[in-house]
């Protein structure tokens, strides 16, 4: 019998079943009506909800720096940069940091517990030496 | 009697000694001998000595854009965007996920459970749809 391409739908269930747990967070760029960056969404539901509304379609992802480091509770932090492509338009920068925590019943399994998303477009805007910060400090490193 | 100003060493002391643990995790960007971003640090003393060899003066943090989720143990993860500028020199744009632990002594008191700092010029190169990958991969959002 040949297996059959799964639909989006199910692709997309099974990511979030199989990935995202209850009490999981989940931002992936966006901006609000006030053009400010989107606020996260919590739990399994809703970031269900979410993945299948940003209908990918010909997304291409370009990871181009990935840190890992351990972190609480036998967790793992990680901090991504790359470049993501969706539905054939232009490459956009992107910051991402992950913490997967451990599946306590399954060995090396792990969920996704943040899944922090952000396009460097929306949060600096066109500059290069500014940005568009709607929260704004400057202060001695 | 007048306060003193303190001393750089001191000040680079004070803020390892109160904020970063024995466990915790440190990368502020950099290059290695082979021109890719640079290992992390780990434990206070390795971050101590990294941190007082970077010699910041004239130091500008300039927070374009923060996200800051409840994560594992009753921490906080913490992604931020932003520019930086040291020693007089021009605002580069980095990226930065810490992990905050509670420090279970003290009510609403963290520490600094992991540190990742890379700067964008370092990880994209001067490419703006490319990066200077040295481990890259395009696959399926």
């Amino acid at each position: 019998t040949v297996m059959e391409k799964p639909s989006p739908l199910l692709v997309g269930r099974e990511l979030v079943r199989q990935f995202y747990g209850k009490s999981s967070s989940y931002v992936h760029g966006g901006l609000d009506s006030n053009g400010k960056p989107a606020d996260a969404l919590y739990g399994q539901k809703e970031i269900y909800r979410k993945v299948m509304s940003q209908n990918y379609t010909n997304c291409h992802t370009k990871i181009c720096h990935v840190d890992a480091h351990a972190t609480l509770n036998d967790g793992v932090v990680i901090q991504v940069m790359g470049l993501l492509s969706n539905n054939n338009q232009a490459l956009r920068r992107f910051m991402q940091t992950f913490v997967l925590a451990p599946e306590g019943s399954v060995a090396n399994k792990f969920c996704v517990h943040n899944d922090i998303f952000r396009y460097q477009d929306e949060v600096f805007g066109g500059f290069v030496t500014d940005c568009s910060c709607y929260w704004n400090t400057t202060s001695c490193c």
